[in-house]
């Protein structure tokens, strides 16, 4: 039988050319995003519009595809790179980042399991063992000890693995086979992340499973009273506490909450204390401000993003367990086809067992890469440059008395608002964003419209923030 | 307050200088992997003995960093792209799916929500429309029906989500709240893959929920008959049977499932039908090939992986669901910080509510770039070259009578053994790593262990399944 036609695939040398217009063409975005509105000025279907109905029979010439990142995606997306963008937590990259997803791209390696990429999986390894010395984490997270880290793709992800960490325990393995026991309960804090809900009623626990402990007025941090009152009533109803996720940097307002009282409230009830340092985790490389991780040594699993404020591109969640062995019983399946000899000896990771997917990326090369590039008193400065700048704005901000901080504000994240009200700060919001030069998003602290205001862009000097102050105090509505 | 010292980030004449060169390393990398053993030989350990065991204080240049791209990473990675690697499915890349990678890299977009990436959403939506055209796949899957596509990482993850949509459906929605019941059953294969019973541990059913039905001894493929009776007298038994998954394409041999006698008992018995075509869901893009997607139209979602076998590199699985506002009702959470205007006004989709976690890269790019590159024809190409290579390896096989071919291959996957059994057949296997010229994994068939050899990627010529035939026959053990 004769082979059919060869389909057109790129050659080393094609992708050579092309591949420099594309780094070429991601310099130059970055050379001038500052001059674009930060959220662009489209409607929903203006995109989709701008596109043919269907794909092309025939191969495009890769230059027309190249223009259309000018033509169509530039001008409609957030640009979460602009020196501007203050908005949500920004999930920043950095130059290292970009080209350590590029080589990945370029291997192509899966790294289900060690024999499939052995240093796949090695060089994430020694990448979470790094970022574990980086932020001063405890022994048993190490490879070293008892525990160990893996790259996850977010926050959510993680915090649905420590769920069913947590379930399987609490069950002792019984779950794994038999389901889950509605009667667990997770608790987490007015201001812990969504996903912690997400996680429960994935995990089959159901929302209702998820108590919130109340923060106090002042710090917006939990109130360990509050949840020593409720495990004991929810114990009292027949309910089985199961978890209790504590969070370093809350998103609505970065509090960090009392993690030694909670910790030890969990190890007397038998619960698993998960840690969700998803953005303020970074602030651990300065030795100044690891005060806020008091307490993580008595954590059964922390995460924090590297893709927040650690200048590592979307997605790079890092997230370790003190007990790995638990956390591949609870997840492992082996079908006949993954079995090799590698898996068979035990002496290696293989880290689909750490993780919902099966497959997964050489993710920690863009890791290496910054952390190379960088290095760690690179990384010290990008966050004092950013807790500095943060301090800077407060300033600002306590000396005009239209506004008033809500929060306090560790890290690098100032929370705002007017004195006048909701209905002014929702119409300075307004202002602001339409103005195209900065983006901020809003929460609610107390019941009350707030603005936040987090900066991390490598791109985000000094002049940006006055920038921001100087456009945010002349759009102060009347 | 006075700035801290700015931390050294790459300017974008740098990023110019060594994105040149990375591009170069890989262009370097593919038209050299042929020369390097497919499986490299290391041992456990050995890849992270070659790192220091902590990050640098400070920053290192770049070209250090890219020469361990050479000294540490090629040597001890498992090669996909090798034109010898024929294991598990291979996952392969291209030319214009790592420059989508890297465009998407360099915009560092979270598309989390419309309005945090307009175009990173709408592309998408635009992208799975086309796919769906491309496999002829039911309109009700499209944008402009009822349904939609959604990039997932991985079919373990669509099929997460699946099951989570079945036990939405099944409780009416009081999932969400309240958790889940644990009489719900799941169906499949004894070829169904090992993510389905994952994605049940997951969702709190219990791996017991998952009910393995009986393949057909010649095609390996579901028994209808099986299946209806285990329905039947599960819910005899109080079970409440939600979900059954068919497979396109099983891991272990390709095999086919009948989706239209399945379809009919999934309907009339209210389940979930669920179809995995993880990697065989790429032929559709033939007419000739089509036959195999008989019943689609019947499903309640369905999902294939073009980061299987359509040269858009891992990770990109494409999910669709019939039901749109059913699965945004299953998975949505709105917190505060993510209400937005476009979100309130219901002309939008937000992604977030289609997955697991909430972040999200801007995939869709790597897919427009590899569709528009190949065209529909260059598509076809592939997959016609594909399975015309498979076609020869399976005629020269059946010439040879020490071999046997096991199942049917309709796809490019070739299930073989030895006739003299298992002991040759696994020696035969260890030769064939052992010589690092190629790479075939196993799986156990009828209970005999058997060997898979997987076409597809790019590289991969006549003369290369040639070779690996040749090295086959001449490592048959006397």
């Amino acid at each position: 039988m004769s082979e059919p036609g060869r389909p057109p695939h790129m050659t080393p040398d094609e992708f050579r050319r092309y591949g420099h217009a594309v780094v070429d063409w991601v310099a130059d975005y970055w050379s001038t995003v500052a001059d674009q509105r930060v959220v662009p000025d489209v409607r929903p279907g203006d995109i989709a519009a701008m596109l043919p109905a269907g794909p092309p029979d025939r191969g495009e010439e890769f230059g027309t595809v190249l223009a259309d990142l000018d033509r169509v995606v530039a001008p409609g997306v957030t640009h979460w790179q602009h020196p501007g963008y203050f908005g949500y937590f920004p999930a920043n990259t950095s130059g290292p980042s970009v080209l350590g997803e590029l080589a990945c791209a370029g291997l192509g390696v899966q790294g289900m399991l060690w024999a499939t990429g052995p240093a796949c999986t090695e060089v994430e390894i020694v990448m979470l063992d790094w970022l574990a010395d980086l932020l001063g984490l405890p022994d048993r997270f190490r490879s070293t000890g008892t525990g160990g880290g893996v790259i996850q793709d977010s926050a959510s992800s993680a915090t649905l693995v420590a769920t069913l960490g947590a379930v399987h325990r609490a069950s002792g393995g019984a779950w794994r086979a038999a389901g889950v026991d509605r009667r667990y309960t997770v608790y987490t804090s007015t201001h812990g992340h969504s996903s912690i809900e997400k996680a429960a009623r994935i995990a089959g626990l159901g929302g209702n499973a998820v108590r919130i402990v109340e923060v106090d007025d002042e710090t917006q941090a939990m109130r360990p009273d509050r949840l020593r009152a409720a495990i004991k009533s929810d114990r009292a109803a027949g309910a089985v506490p199961a978890m209790v996720v504590a969070t370093i940097g809350t998103t609505s307002t970065t509090a960090v909450d009392p993690v030694p009282e909670i910790a030890g409230i969990a190890r007397e009830d038998g619960l698993w204390l998960h840690i969700d340092a998803a953005y303020a985790g970074a602030a651990a490389v300065c030795p100044e401000l690891r005060w806020t991780h008091a307490g993580v040594e008595y954590a059964d699993s922390y995460c924090f993003d590297p893709h927040k404020w650690l200048l590592t591109g979307f997605d790079c969640d890092a997230f370790w367990v003190a007990d790995r062995a638990e956390l591949v019983d609870a997840l492992t399946v082996l079908p006949e086809f993954l079995r090799n000899a590698a898996t068979e000896s035990g002496a290696v990771v293989d880290y689909r067992d750490w993780q919902v997917p099966l497959g997964r990326r050489f993710r920690a090369l863009k890791l290496w890469f910054v952390l190379r590039w960088y290095g760690v008193e690179g990384l010290r400065a990008h966050i004092r440059s950013g807790v500095a700048l943060a301090q800077e704005l407060a300033g600002w901000l306590r000396a005009d008395d239209r506004f008033e901080i809500v929060a306090p504000h560790p890290f690098s994240l100032v929370c705002f608002r007017l004195r006048a009200g909701d209905a002014a700060t929702e119409e300075l919001h307004r202002r602001l964003t339409a103005s195209g030069s900065v983006y901020v998003t809003h929460t609610r602290v107390r019941g009350a419209y707030v603005l936040r205001l987090a900066i991390g862009s490598p791109l985000t000097e000094r002049r940006h923030v006055a920038a921001a102050w100087a456009l945010i105090r002349e759009s102060v509505p009347d």
